[in-house]
């Protein structure tokens, strides 16, 4: 194999694919790259054996040309060294060529890198997906929905099912959830399904796939197709291909556990509300249960506080745009409100309770596509 | 107790001092940052007994009123709560009131905070500095100073004299110095010290203290005044006092460790240079002992190597500006040079050599005030 190529067009391509390499792999040839020159350009390839990424640069575009091959092949190199060697290349052109026993020449300028490679015959093929089940979404859509939902996975891999959002298809509408079994984010969204009269459910996508997918998208409204298969979900963008593993098993069903009345209704700022309750988290210990209390005080008052006996007490009033139902009283895990509020794009933000011992639900105002859902905390 | 403060001012202050508290220290009391109101301002007091820093705030100046004093009086608050609390107030003053038991209120805007203070007669007192050996020195000069030696200083406890930065006044000159016994890094400058005639030598400050009172100064060519004793150095900027403990002990001769002729010199672009180890320090391996290979190859050309048996080679051939003397091949750290090189402020370098197993030394072109002496290191 021997090739020449564009440094800047070589690194963007090297750095979308490190992200899916990790050092910390049992199959010790993930720990590298696979780098293949053809007659079309060159392909990089990275898997952690979760996610799979496969970037490709072509020989030439309408304006440039990026790729010079004059030897085809292929050979996988230390991705941990390879990466930062790419990025610190001193001229405009990069040359690779391998030699005997997969050693591996690295040239740019005057600064020479002899690697060790490694066989391209040991790495492992992509996941083979049947493309039957497609659907386009813009980039900025997507990052949203994932932006939206996924900090509301589950963390600990006691219910590994809720490590995942889960993803379903009808109608042309696209709902996304997860939840860690005390908090719930729920987006829709409205797909065009080119009237193909696609439909899915129970599709569960790692929640770390999700974060290392918006990464590499960038903010355009550029369509992505997305391919889902028994086990694997594929994203397509003009440059590269982003796979995913999907979750086994049954996701709980979440829509009945929304309540659908309210006993007291709050129509609050998005902003203030959020600053309030971190200010009242700021005498939280690290790793607590981070209670914050709620109390509606009249004249559309509420008083958040949150108390930590060795520290002291945090007491704030929030005035409400609106509020109707009873009085209240209510105690929650301010972290979780937080991190929902940090999410929601609207300024203001409408809270049903239905309850000091029942979940509430907040909802922007000005759309009905997000839901965020809490369990209360006890606290006697 | 009970004062009102511009909340700007107060941020400041309060951020700067508790850069010298420490969750970490085994005198409960220096947890905290001690403030005190009296009728010229509030003085903010934090100490991890290495360093302490006092910061005060005038009730005014010649524009502004920042301090309203209702009740004299100290208080000393938990930093890490206090000083998150402070960051995040919503309103532009902040009123701060002790009742009994050390209770401690702050309040801005409709927050409250309730806290459990601590007794500020408990607080140690700042030590006692003699102010009869002074001088001056502006504030970026000063961060010049500490920039160009502190990184040279060992971290090993096993030499605590080595974490120290050497400090010597003679003939207004300062001279800074700081090893840790493989590479040297010293600094000169002239100082006015007003024609007292003032000298002194052996005074070993802290590195660690050094790189904290870099952040708490500005870019200005303020002066600041710098009184040193027999165990401490104070430093005085306009708002607040950096106090150090100095390190015990005799500071190496280290002047004469310097050699005075060259085998072999070169000089070389500094930048172009830095980035040429860099590269070659990619395949190094975390933690090993970063060596890097030089030789003189003709035509006033270098070329650096670096091997990791496991890895790769990396080779790179660098143009001299100049070159002159024998025939070279050395090793040194690699790491060290870096190190060297990026807080040169010279465009071109020039190195001395003294054969393979001798020291060298690497100076600025453009003035002689500073210089980096490394050792080799052995490869065979």
């Amino acid at each position: 194999m021997k090739f020449k190529v564009h440094r800047d067009q070589f690194v963007q391509g090297v750095q979308h694919v490190a992200k899916s390499i990790s050092q910390r792999t049992t199959i010790p040839i993930l720990t590298g790259m696979k780098l293949e020159a053809s007659a079309e350009g060159v392909t990089l390839t990275g898997s952690d054996s979760d996610i799979s990424i496969e970037y490709f640069i072509p020989k030439e575009d309408e304006e440039h040309q990026y790729v010079e091959v004059f030897e085809e092949g292929s050979i996988v190199l230390q991705a941990k060294y390879f990466t930062e060697i790419v990025k610190k290349l001193p001229k405009e052109t990069v040359e690779i060529s391998v030699q005997d026993q997969f050693a591996t020449t690295v040239m740019s300028g005057s600064a020479v890198f002899n690697l060790n490679g490694l066989d391209p015959e040991e790495y492992p093929r992509l996941p083979q997906v049947e493309e039957d089940k497609t659907f386009q979404i813009p980039k900025d859509l997507l990052k949203n929905l994932i932006r939206q939902t996924v900090f509301a996975t589950s963390n600990a891999e006691t219910r590994p099912i809720l490590t995942g959002v889960h993803w379903q298809l009808n109608d042309e509408q696209l709902t996304c959830s997860a939840t860690d079994s005390h908090r719930l984010a729920m987006r829709k969204a409205k797909i065009n399904t080119n009237s193909s009269g696609l439909s899915f459910s129970n599709v569960v996508i790692p929640g770390k796939s999700l974060s290392e997918l918006s990464k590499v998208l960038n903010d355009s409204d550029e369509l992505v197709d997305v391919v889902v298969s028994e086990n694997q979900i594929l994203f397509k963008a003009d440059h590269f291909l982003f796979f995913s593993r999907l979750l086994e098993g049954n996701y709980p069903a979440t829509e009945n556990m929304i309540p659908t009345e309210a006993k007291t209704s709050v129509i609050l700022q998005s902003k203030r509300f959020l600053s309030a309750i971190e200010r009242s988290m700021l005498l939280s210990e690290d790793n607590k249960n981070n209670v914050v209390n709620l109390k509606t005080i009249g004249n559309g008052m509420l008083e958040i506080t949150s108390v930590t006996p060795e520290v002291g007490k945090a007491t704030e009033e929030v005035t409400s745009e609106e509020m109707s139902g009873e009085d209240l009283r209510i105690s929650f895990n301010g972290k979780n409100l937080i991190d929902a509020l940090k999410v929601v794009d609207s300024e203001e933000v409408k809270i049903d309770f239905t309850g000091a011992m029942s979940p509430f639900v907040l909802k922007p105002t000005d759309h009905d596509h997000s839901l965020h859902l809490f369990s209360p905390v006890r606290t006697y």
